[in-house]
């Protein structure tokens, strides 16, 4: 019987045993937009590591939530995997709509229940179980391993670059798995390799010292029709968007990344469907709507207030006004490099009147389709799950990554034990225990080979 | 002692009585908006009228807040003047601005205070003293009289169109005074002889059938953005209308009309710096500015929303979003023209997408400058006032004027008692007492004189 044969056979005699560690956490409210639960949370995934046998650390920057970190040596010193999680979750609303309380972790049908279950306390103690199981069995895991537990991913992580800074020698790993993923529809295990970047920012838009009647029009500036204008001139009805030199630094997809988008799965009318949509945007359809989703950098109204939005009609000329925008930035575009041309073009385009707030951001960053560490994530993958493993060489989603890619130079690959039915930021987030039990001995079996891998592969 | 004398003892002997007369009437909370009061205080205007000795009915139409009807017959039965007032007034909010309570009608330093002392009730009753005075004194007023006293004024007046289709023969006259007016700060009095029109509307988009994650933008309609394209193709930076044949029916000021704004006040800098502006709209100044305000079609956004508006930012795609317009028309620009104007312009420009939702409308309405009872309400108010009278040839609020001009053919002007400071529409709004008594002899004059007035002089 191998190593790795005896940590499966420890793992389903365990098995709950573990399904009590999660549940225990998700029991633990940790709700970054409202600081609900936080510090506790944070502790609890601490003991949970020393526990377990790991050195903890907790870090702190700006005042932030703090960031949890545990490390233990490995049999194989030389090799190191480090493990990028978070313990906050984004807040239950709407509670009526749970079927068991959010913060029950009730099992039922197979499924454990609960805000966190997948996103991300399942991953987050997959991980720590297969670690556990390691340690158990043989006394350390096989390799180095790290684990930095996050406690504002759901908030858009505004204190980890700071963190990173800080802490930087810390940090040094040769791979990092990145928090989300899990099986498609198929059952195929799907890894993320890349996240598009985000930039957020409000336009503020303002007139007379108060509202006043409209018979005053023909004199009064009115602020919403200022921010009307402003962003007819930031993208067109095809949704171009018209800031001048944003689509400059856009990277178009390598011909392997396009390969990959073949594989991957589109359910397109389900899609259409669930949104009670007749079709997509501009008609898009298939891999052309793949594509765009994935590598289309976007410009979206968030939110947009001005004056009266009661019942009916008043006739009022409001003295304000303000929208909310979100960048979806692609490899290469820059947060600051896109904040800096939207400012440019808003004043040559005439609107020095309008205020520009920036909010969070963060950068694009992928991980090549073709490195060694995506290949040996994906072998692993495909051992585990039977199936060949989805590459997505790049989500539509956002996320720190570009921290541990760019300037901690990780190779970074986003696998986990979750399921399309997991309901995550939604009523009656779920994760089957048999996913959980099975992403255990997928973290296990990328442990157990991972003192074999070689960026020279 | 002439008849008019005798009238003007009176009045001033029963000063007091007739200020009573005005606060039990402030007294009695008549908010169309809220429908606080409404039915109440309308009786309390059919007993006062009643108790004056004249002839009331109620008029309903369409389940719409009651019209107070009161008539007389004069001692010359040949002529008739009608008078169109509200009893009906704005909500009281924001009430902690008020220095005492808006229905107290508290009277401080020669004022009478309370939420209508000006708008409406205290023309509406110096109009009834000046009857009443005649009736005390003659057993009759000089001529025949007629009240039309409306419920929804300040909601828009939804139902009289209704009334006046119902009971088109009671309203038959030879001329109509009109609900406002008053001094300007030189003490001359101002009349007004028409309003601009006005349409409302609210134009709603919808995408998705539940807001979604903002990374699905690159396929999933944005109802904001929608807005805004349809609304930059409506107006644009200099704030020209384009939808496609709004300005056709337009008719420019004739010359009498552009004389009048020679004496028109415009106290440009004082309104510029109550607003906080350094400057009005394009740069607009003296009588261009004016020109503009009373003679401008206008379309102002009125109110806005969309998707996230709280702190912060929350990257979501909204699946709604509505937005809340009010076209103000211009002679001879008619609500229902505009609005199928509007609906074929955004159909043409692919926005069939968008619903359209018409709220009220009024049409605009003028009596000509060198109409004889233009004239003839001119000449006793200046006799009045000592000062010749500001004409404005029409302004920029609006109001069911063109029921009784162009419906009832009847000649209209807008004559009151109030002043600058009355903050009208405002907290503590207010009348002054010797300027409520001065409107009794205005109106008293004008009945006075109103045997002697020919269309054809």
């Amino acid at each position: 019987m191998s190593q790795l044969e005896e940590i499966f056979l420890y793992i389903d005699k365990n098995s709950e045993n573990f399904v009590r560690e999660l549940v225990e956490l998700i029991k633990k409210p940790s709700v970054s937009a409202t600081g609900e639960g936080i510090e506790t949370c944070a502790e609890k995934v601490e003991r949970m590591m020393a526990e377990i046998g790991l050195e903890t650390k907790i870090l702190k920057a700006n005042n932030g939530n703090p960031v949890v970190y545990g490390e233990i040596k490995g049999e194989n010193q030389n090799k190191t995997l480090l493990f990028y999680d978070h313990y906050d979750v984004q807040p239950p609303d709407p509670i009526e709509e749970w079927t068991y309380p959010p913060f029950s972790g009730r099992i039922e049908n197979g499924k454990i229940y609960g805000r966190g279950a997948s996103d991300n306390k399942g991953n987050l103690v997959s991980r720590l179980m297969a670690v556990k199981s390691f340690i158990e069995v043989s006394g350390k895991p096989p390799v180095n391993v790290k684990f930095v537990i996050d406690g504002e991913e759901e908030i858009g992580s505004p204190n980890l670059e700071a963190i990173v800074n800080k802490y930087y020698e810390l940090f040094s790993a040769d791979g990092c798995i990145w928090e989300f993923g899990g099986i498609d529809r198929h059952g195929r295990p799907c890894l993320y390799l890349g996240l598009k970047g985000v930039l957020s920012v409000e336009l503020k838009a303002k007139g007379a010292s108060k509202d006043v009647h409209s018979a005053r029009a023909p004199l009064i500036p009115n602020p919403a029709w200022r921010l009307v204008w402003a962003l007819n001139k930031m993208k067109n009805e095809r949704n171009q968007i018209l800031i001048e030199g944003f689509y400059d630094n856009v990277k178009e997809p390598q011909p392997e990344e396009l390969k990959c988008l073949e594989e991957i799965p589109f359910e397109e009318e389900e899609d259409k469907k669930e949104l009670g949509l007749k079709e997509f945007l501009h008609g898009l359809t298939g891999k052309e709507a793949l594509k765009a989703l994935l590598y289309d950098p976007t410009c979206t109204i968030n939110g947009f207030l001005a004056g009266y939005t009661g019942k009916g009609s008043k006739t009022v000329l409001p003295n304000k006004a303000f929208v909310k925008l979100d960048f979806r930035l692609v490899p290469d575009q820059m947060p600051n490099e896109i904040f800096e041309k939207l400012k440019r073009h808003l004043e040559k385009h005439g609107f020095n009147d309008i205020e520009i707030i920036r909010y969070g951001s963060t950068e694009p960053a992928k991980t090549p389709v073709n490195h060694p560490f995506v290949r040996f994530i994906a072998q692993n993958a495909a051992k585990v799950y039977g199936k060949n493993a989805v590459l997505y060489p790049i989500s539509a989603g956002s996320g720190p990554m570009h921290l541990f890619r760019r300037r901690l130079n990780l190779p970074v690959v986003s696998a986990g034990c979750s399921y399309p039915e997991a309901n995550t930021h939604a009523p009656n987030e779920n994760l089957p225990i048999n996913l959980y039990i099975k992403g255990i001995k997928f973290i296990s079996t990328i442990l157990y080979n991972f003192k074999l891998y070689s960026e020279k592969i």
